[in-house]
């Protein structure tokens, strides 16, 4: 990991620059694929599963006895640590849920606003080297407590015909079981367009890789939602003097395995930390399984030593990490301060891996600096928050003169009659 | 407007289908303006300003004394229409304000989610024939209520170089003064780029034409996060036996005369009904000034009558429409089976131009289906939902494992080993 001391402010952005991602060479493949799946539904499907995950069945849904299956295959051990997950998630996300309020905003005018659950969701869970069961836990849960009627999970399968046991027993174990064995773009076209085999849904959700991505984001110009822009994981870490070097070191490792466009960054204004932080790093760096990817995110990291914490704390809002890790001595202070992050690990016994897993939060967040306008998965992306009014003959005698006056104001003459229409009978009423 | 009798339901799809929309043709000539702006900001700005609008003057803000005449021409009558308004607008989006609330999820794991307003955010408010000051209001007034620190108006000015009053009035009012007399694709550039007089945004909101339209989808591409996808206005209107087929009309014009592509749909399984209202249309058609917009909007518009009310739920939930009326006996019986709309008006003394403009709910809603899986402007569109979390040394002993063991299923060793070393100085501690 670089050290940068000091820097001064006009090279804070190129400090701050992330990866470049260009998906654009794969995009006339993806649009391809697109329109084939469109066109040609499961037929389709079956060429492109046999081409690109090696799969050969003529069929996509997983039956019974898999399930029964991975039931068997999986530990006890983690059908414990899923079911704690499972509780923490939904503990969490239940408490977003919005209490329906009615407002009075003028006397006989009143206004609410109900969450409805989006009725069809598509959920797609990578499959290829890690079983990304955490993922369908983080998006199944919060559809559930929605409300959403048709949940429809795609994930690849492997060249053997199936699904990695603990995905399969996450499904099971949270009821769900409209699950494909489909992935890549073809997967997502499926999802927006509906094929004989798999339904269309509304709103698609999940990570994936670039032709995931760029049919994701190509089909959300088509009308199907998606739940954010991707862009590759990352962490900033603020540390000070009571920080521990060993826990930083392991945090900052723990994103940098994800994948070898991760970024990681460290903030601080104790100078004495970065160097030892940088040996535990080295020295944690040979026990991973994944060093060679984490190595590889690290050259693109940064250890950033600044003057104090106001100007760590303005760095940090600018570069709008997904994950911000405060291990200081007052967190509480701290996260108060936090414009611009994804989700917040406050404290030394903290670390994004418990958020990425098992505390409740959600872990799928806005990258790329897209924290400063986007939110996280939550129960929010699961519905739609409709309104209603509905006004009395009084109500209207007390606020029609103002609608009447804004649209002639407007030049829209029709949104004023459909008003005095009503007015004219009202007071015919009054009268009569 | 056509009449359809008792349609089959493999009709339904053509027969709700919206105008086709096709910008693809300006997407060269916004893609060139976009760059033009990021490249040579102001100086292309005022090229495109000349070009466009015949605005010649070489500077775009907004002095005090523009205010000060705005002022002096606004009517005392809509002077108080804007804070009738206003208030209720303030009253509604005011109650959709979300207390942060704190979970243990497990015993000393605790979770939390705070709103924060995005810091900066731009809204586009149309000028030409109508001066939509209206849309200021619902951007705007949510947007203070948030808490965002820059709100930054762009708006076309008349060849004159003047804004329209109600626009110039509406923003002192609310107290915001960072108004640019800027239109078009070379606006939302501005504001996705920054200039050296425009300040860049995270987030753009509002209406526009098809080169603003499309403008906001190309930077929405690049990072910049916009409020929804646009399309045409749309309304759909249920009625009974107890509707009023002058007030229907009336309803049914008011959407019709926003342009010659909005949609007007009218859904009832009561057959008298159809022929009364087509003549009442008729007859009020004659006295819009609109009237030859709203005359071709119902060339491509219908009334549909079908079997029962149940067939009539489906069709509406089915077509997704921006705007529902529910001119019917029992409009609260019928508003809870609603599960797709933006906006929800009930029974027979609720016009939709109430909602438009003043009874208190925001008037930016999903057009074109949207409805399916996107909800309308509101507080949420200008915050951030952070998510927290902080563990005590206890809570991570109550939740480590589960993360260990989740970790480790998932290969991602590092993930583990960021509770792992915890763990160990914990049981040290404890131990020590």
């Amino acid at each position: 990991m670089k050290i940068i001391k000091y820097p001064l402010k006009t090279s804070w952005d190129s400090l701050l620059a992330r990866p470049v991602l260009d998906y654009s060479h794969g995009e006339s493949r993806v649009r391809e694929i697109l329109f084939q799946v469109k066109n040609r539904g499961d037929e389709a499907l079956r060429e492109y599963s046999l081409r690109f995950d090696g799969y050969e069945k003529a069929y996509f849904s997983v039956e019974a006895e898999e399930f029964e299956t991975a039931n068997a295959l999986v530990s006890d051990e983690l059908k414990s640590a899923i079911a704690q997950a499972a509780a923490n998630i939904r503990a969490f996300h239940e408490s977003q849920r919005e209490q329906t309020i009615r407002v009075e905003t003028t006397p006989g005018v009143s206004c609410w606003r109900k969450s409805v659950p989006i009725t069809q969701v598509g959920l797609y869970i990578p499959g290829g080297t890690a079983p990304l069961f955490s993922t369908l836990l983080m998006l199944a849960i919060p559809a559930q407590l929605a409300g959403c009627r048709d949940i429809v999970i795609c994930t690849p399968p492997g060249k053997d015909g199936n699904i990695h046991p603990a995905i399969l027993y996450t499904a099971d174990y949270l009821g769900i079981h409209q699950i494909f064995k489909i992935g890549g773009a073809q997967a997502i076209g499926a999802l927006a367009y509906g094929t004989e085999t798999i339904p269309r849904v509304s709103k698609i959700f999940g990570p994936g890789n670039q032709y995931v991505t760029l049919a994701k984001q190509i089909v959300s110009q088509q009308g199907t939602a998606i739940d954010m822009p991707a862009g590759p994981s990352e962490v900033a870490v603020v540390a000070d003097k009571t920080a521990n070097p060993t826990f930083i070191a392991a945090d900052l490792l723990s994103q940098a395995e994800h994948g070898t466009d991760s970024q990681v960054i460290l903030v601080t204004s104790c100078e004495p930390l970065l160097e030892v932080i940088r040996d535990e790093i080295e020295l944690q760096l040979q026990q991973l399984p994944r060093k060679e990817i984490a190595r590889e995110a690290l050259h693109h990291s940064r250890m950033v030593l600044l003057e104090n914490d106001e100007k760590v704390l303005e760095m940090i809002n600018e570069y709008a990490p997904e994950h911000l890790i405060l291990s200081v001595e007052n967190p509480e202070v701290w996260a108060e301060k936090v414009e611009n992050a994804g989700s917040v690990f406050l404290g030394h016994f903290t670390p994004e891996s418990a958020g990425d897993y098992a505390s409740g939060t959600n872990h799928t967040l806005p990258t790329n600096g897209f924290a400063r306008s986007y939110s996280g998965v939550s129960l929010d992306s699961f519905v739609r928050k409709i309104t209603f009014q509905q006004i009395s003959p009084e109500g209207l005698l007390n606020l029609g003169t103002t609608v009447e006056v804004m649209a002639e104001a407007e030049e829209l003459i029709a949104h004023k009659r459909a008003v005095s229409v009503r007015l004219e009978f009202i007071k015919g009423l009054n009268h009569g």
